[in-house]
């Protein structure tokens, strides 16, 4: 079915990073460490914090979306929600450098699992912490999704920092919008 | 004089570099951006915001310093200040991914010029603004040189941002530290 498009998605995904500008990922978890931090000493409060970087990672989801779409030359972009998937795993290789699986879970939902989420190197979260530390993730995960018509929940289901097997990510697909909806919103 | 080191620090951090894991140089900015955007929405002032940037900056360059010594296997540090400026340079290429130059002012003090700074790729200051937005990276030189026993000040003296012709930290050496003070400090 969709193995063929996901295969060069692979390939156009391992392209493009080999071309990005890059920079340590210690130093990156690190940064993102720093922030999350700021942000604990800012807001205190946890679901505060974890809508800051939702965010946050909207914001730059909608920056990075446009760049995969030109790098990956996709100018046509599919109406199929299942599809967008495949947007994601070379949007995360390119930006984060790391291969995602995704799953379809029905026409409109499917979940996207980080094995190695290069976020959480060094973190360890005190017991019953109630931050969603890589928010910023399913954040950036609705920005760009939302660029491409997509009206989406996007929600960390799993963590490794807190337990889980793997990190998961659910995307709902909430509503497609319509054309040019994405480029007002950006402009609010 | 100090050519042969300065060749072979290049060589090693190089070689360094090709190893490390890494992450998207535009992602980092993004990142880097938020965190200074919420520092400005939180301390507002901003010497005061500088001030958190250098204190952010210290305590990922004394995390990064080690890995530095560790994996270029320099366990014997030099007394001689000015050769420090060779372990900045492994430094900022296995971290940032960048090749700096340093140029020596005297014998307790040199500048370390950053042609191109990878947190400023999407960054327009407004005009007249106070904050100096790349201080993180004064901030890490500091904190790495204080692991060398080089209590030092590192002040941004230049850069693009803000109109000058490049970016560069001119770096002082107030004290060499006793053996072990370095530890001290990081555990405060």
């Amino acid at each position: 079915m969709a193995s063929t498009s996901s295969k060069n998605a692979a390939q156009t995904a391992n392209a493009l990073w080999s071309k990005q500008a890059k920079t340590n990922s210690e130093l990156f978890a690190l940064t993102y460490g720093a922030l999350v931090a700021e942000l604990l000493r800012d807001l205190e409060d946890p679901s505060k914090i974890t809508e800051e970087l939702d965010r946050m990672g909207h914001s730059i989801g909608v920056r990075c979306i446009e760049e995969v779409l030109a790098k990956a030359a996709t100018d046509s972009v599919s109406q199929n929600f299942s599809e967008s998937a495949d947007i994601l795993k070379i949007a995360f290789r390119m930006f984060l450098g790391v291969i995602i699986e995704t799953r379809n879970i029905s026409d409109t939902s499917y979940a996207v699992t980080i094995s190695e989420n290069p976020l959480t190197i060094f973190v360890e979260l005190p017991p019953n912490t109630k931050i969603e530390y890589s928010q910023i993730l399913a954040g950036m995960v609705r920005g760009m999704l939302e660029m491409l018509q997509f009206d989406v929940s996007a929600r960390v289901t799993s963590t490794v920092l807190t337990g889980g097997e793997t990190n998961e990510i659910v995307v709902d697909l909430k509503q497609i919008l319509q054309e040019g909806a994405g480029e007002d919103y950006q402009d609010e």
